[in-house]
């Protein structure tokens, strides 16, 4: 993550920097993964960041201009996207994705230093990940009370509060508390499981084609036989590759869906102007939510007739055409 | 719900039915809205209602033949889809939904009798239910302590037991515990989210055709350019309504997808059976995971050129043809 991608325009500059450090939201509380993901998405910036308690908040202060960005998660392999982060990012002013991590999720087991799996009684954990470790807690603490916490950061801390026993956490709580030490790392029970994470702004300059980029959009459209595969044949006519589809009913109304897609490529590149073109033509909203790097940073394989060159030549055809000339 | 949907071929029947009430399975605890679900999906079924701790525990019941059907939810208009759910359909033995059931996803505030706002110092109820519930909160509680509950049946334990001052909870919690009232009712911040429902069994008679009835399929594609769009084709092609579609990444294969496609018609309807041979001959796997009523009853409209009689239509024509005859 380059300081120009976020720095642009946003009242401070390097002279300032020591004075006006600015702001970046996350979905907290500390310890987290997207505390995690923040870091990595902001790694090289100098900036504080400040944790909300839940997605809308932290996207309130951002729309609000009281931080510079927002470090938020999209989407889990084991949980689905994440319903919260999607209906804030459609409602209330638009915002933009400039870029995206990916972040393993690992759990560890913290104790108390000193304290082994025979004198663990009670372990507790936020419910998601509660439900991502439920084959090893059978196996290894099948004893043990299981108990709800609002966050794994929170359980982490009531281990070190003397609280409870264990805490099922994100391996960078262990350094939020003092006296914990891990029983079990990587325990969770779908070991290659990765949640997405957004860094999300207020809209402005977009982050810069790479060749290995995503745009994320939200259409919504009136529920007819026909119309969805009618966005779809505008996306695949242009050689483009769908990476996430879902569809959520719109609150507004009955028969009315909203569909988020990720595909491959920069809102700069011909195919997807001209996609995104005809999916304006076609919906009743489209929702710009960004164009950004690729976390894995795999190239977008265009087929030559969607290609810059391609689109350009056509383009060029098209207007020697309607100049009255020979084509 | 007629009890002939359920009873084929289960093994009991109506004279012995005294001696033998079947089992059905749910996601417990007692007291949620899945019990309030399942009993709704059972209507007029003498069975017994058996809470499992998580879906997948509820679906191997089914599967080894412990129970006779499994209430679980699927989808929530707030929540987005159920993950637990869907994993545990595509793994294991085949399963089919018979039923589907909507229920509003109404909060209650569970008290002790006679214990009124201003005494609530604490508050508890499943995540999920407290971000439903956290503009009401913020308004009315706004110095309660908000914590975390295993489900919202768990909290109301908590308040009829003293530890703790209120529960969020669907409306059938108060008749789980004694002394319990409401202290407001119908809190949730979205007032219209509904839940979805399946029944469950093990693939047998399907449910007759009802002409407003739902198909759900989970199929699995390789993560090229134009096949979504061609999977949408043959659906839109014959007339397919589309009502719900969500793509997962398939834990075995980088750049396979499986996607979540509910659509209107039976698979008894031509239509949906030709549209299914179509997505069977293009997907690695194709998992028919049921065709059933509609919740809502809403009838399938269904263009000319898909209707029954054109497709008998069709077909004769085609095999005069074949005979050598004239069209």
């Amino acid at each position: 993550m380059m300081i120009t991608d976020l720095g642009s325009g946003e009242g401070f500059s390097a002279g300032r920097r020591l004075v006006l450090v600015p702001h970046i939201a996350y979905l907290g509380p500390p310890g987290t993964f997207t505390e995690q993901a923040t870091r990595i998405l902001t790694e090289g910036f100098d900036a504080d960041l400040l944790p909300y308690e839940t997605v809308p908040q932290a996207l309130a202060a951002l729309r609000a201009g009281e931080v510079l960005a927002a470090g938020v998660p999209v989407e889990s392999s084991v949980e689905g996207s994440v319903p919260a982060t999607l209906d804030a990012l459609i409602s209330g002013d638009p915002l933009i994705a400039v870029a995206e991590a990916t972040v393993p999720v690992q759990f560890d087991v913290l104790v108390r230093a000193g304290v082994t799996a025979d004198q663990v009684r009670t372990v507790a954990s936020h419910p998601h990940a509660i439900a991502q470790v439920r084959g090893w807690l059978a196996a290894n603490l099948p004893d043990a009370d299981v108990r709800m916490a609002s966050s794994t950061a929170a359980a982490a801390k009531e281990v070190a509060d003397g609280e409870l026993d264990a805490a099922i956490a994100a391996p960078l709580a262990i350094e939020l508390f003092d006296g914990l030490s891990a029983l079990a790392r990587g325990i969770a029970d779908t070991p290659d499981a990765i949640t997405r994470f957004l860094l999300l702004r207020r809209p402005g300059a977009l982050p810069e084609p790479t060749g290995a980029d995503r745009t994320s959009i939200a259409a919504v459209i009136t529920d007819e036989v026909g119309t969805l595969t009618e966005l779809m044949l505008e996306l695949s006519l242009r050689g483009i590759n769908l990476s996430r589809i879902e569809s959520r009913p719109t609150k507004d109304r009955l028969g009315e869906y909203r569909f988020f897609l990720d595909f491959d490529g920069h809102v700069a590149d011909a195919r997807i102007g001209d996609a995104l073109s005809g999916l304006r033509r076609r919906c009743s909203e489209v929702r710009f939510l960004g164009s950004y790097p690729k976390a894995d940073h795999s190239p977008a394989n265009v087929r030559p007739s969607a290609s810059e060159q391609a689109f350009q030549a056509s383009a060029r055809w098209l207007a020697r055409l309607r100049e009255g000339g020979v084509a």
